[in-house]
């Protein structure tokens, strides 16, 4: 009757392996992230997972493994924060600072999973530098796919999918950069980062020179609708 | 009397303990941006420089030590191509053109170096991946001190020192990132990507969608004086 309620059995306190697998690597991101790939241990993961360590390489595997899934975890968590914070609908300018603001909210609310994903994954090397260049062709792709379609608009120039494909390159090496260079500076807000950047490639640095800033919609038009 | 003539002696085709350095490297760049870290032998090096394995050994030491020594190499010729390039008394965008056109100059011409200062170091991770990221540091503050510097010219909103290394960080990434793809794409001149990026950061997404494009000053004004 009462089927969306769990069934209580004697072994009530085992939880759904996905459910374990997640407190697990929450516990790996966290621990990675404060001590580095090499100083972090199974021991550690396994006391701040709260499970024991025969467990822990139960569920996971060796380390090097489990921060690989961690890799791989966030870095589709974060591909899926900017692909949902994308307004697709709307000109160029908006949709590429929706997702610039998606990409620096991301990373402000997940420090520790910046850190494992840009700082650890590329100290370490191999095929974690690999995992690493993969997530970033998945956003060359897409900022690539943004630039293309705002070759739509009337008078974007030679948009051919190479040059989209370059420009994408520089954009998302820009943000990788810049939210790298906010884990050292961490007391800026998110939106204050994202309107930086956007201002750099929406604007340049000539308009900026002259004292043109760009302005979110927001401050254009009343949100009417 | 003919001082700048080497002494001939019985030791004559005993190089410079510099220019054989010099050999050494250049055959090591060589190598290791063919084959990888890791494939690279000292062997192979060591054929290709034209000197003994353990000449090589007792000149730079490990094959750890010598792609490290590589990397410094090659980053400081990078940095001295910038900053040689970089033409300090023009305004702001020129000077930035310059540099860009410096840096992709380089790149294209030593695509080796790059390969291994980027490619290589990156994926080999640990302290490589530190040489990188002092090169990186450097590079960021080459360019914050333009755009501080720029801060002269009266319109320049809140350059401030915090503001202009992170914009810094973000224009260094996007050169990174776009030298990274043209590896891959190698078909297009150093100046097209060069000038790709410039309009990018100079004039911005905004200005190209409405065709706006950045030229540069020889397109402008005539080269008198």
């Amino acid at each position: 009757m009462h089927a969306e309620q769990p069934v209580s059995t004697g072994r009530a306190k085992r939880l759904p392996r996905a459910v374990r697998e997640r407190q697990i690597m929450d516990a790996a991101v966290e621990v990675f992230s404060r001590l580095g790939f090499h100083a972090a241990s199974m021991d550690e993961i396994s006391e701040v997972a709260g499970i024991s360590k025969p467990m822990l390489y139960a569920y996971l595997g060796s380390k090097e493994e489990l921060f690989a899934t961690c890799i791989r975890r966030e870095s589709t968590r974060m591909m899926e924060a900017i692909a949902d914070g994308v307004e697709a609908d709307q000109p160029p300018d908006v949709q590429l600072w929706s997702g610039l603001r998606a990409f620096f909210g991301f990373v402000g609310e997940n420090r520790s999973s910046w850190q494992v994903l840009h700082r650890q994954a590329s100290s370490q090397g191999g095929p974690f530098a690999q995992e690493l260049a993969d997530m970033r062709g998945r956003a060359i792709s897409l900022v690539a796919a943004l630039l293309v379609h705002s070759a739509d608009f009337p008078n974007v120039p030679r948009a051919g999918d190479k040059e989209a494909e370059s420009l994408a390159a520089a954009l998302v090496g820009a943000a990788e950069a810049l939210a790298d260079w906010w884990l050292d500076n961490p007391e800026e807000p998110a939106g204050v980062v994202a309107a930086r950047l956007m201002n750099l490639v929406w604007m340049g640095f000539g308009d900026l020179v002259e004292g043109n800033i760009w302005h979110p919609p927001s401050r254009r038009v009343p949100e009417g609708d």
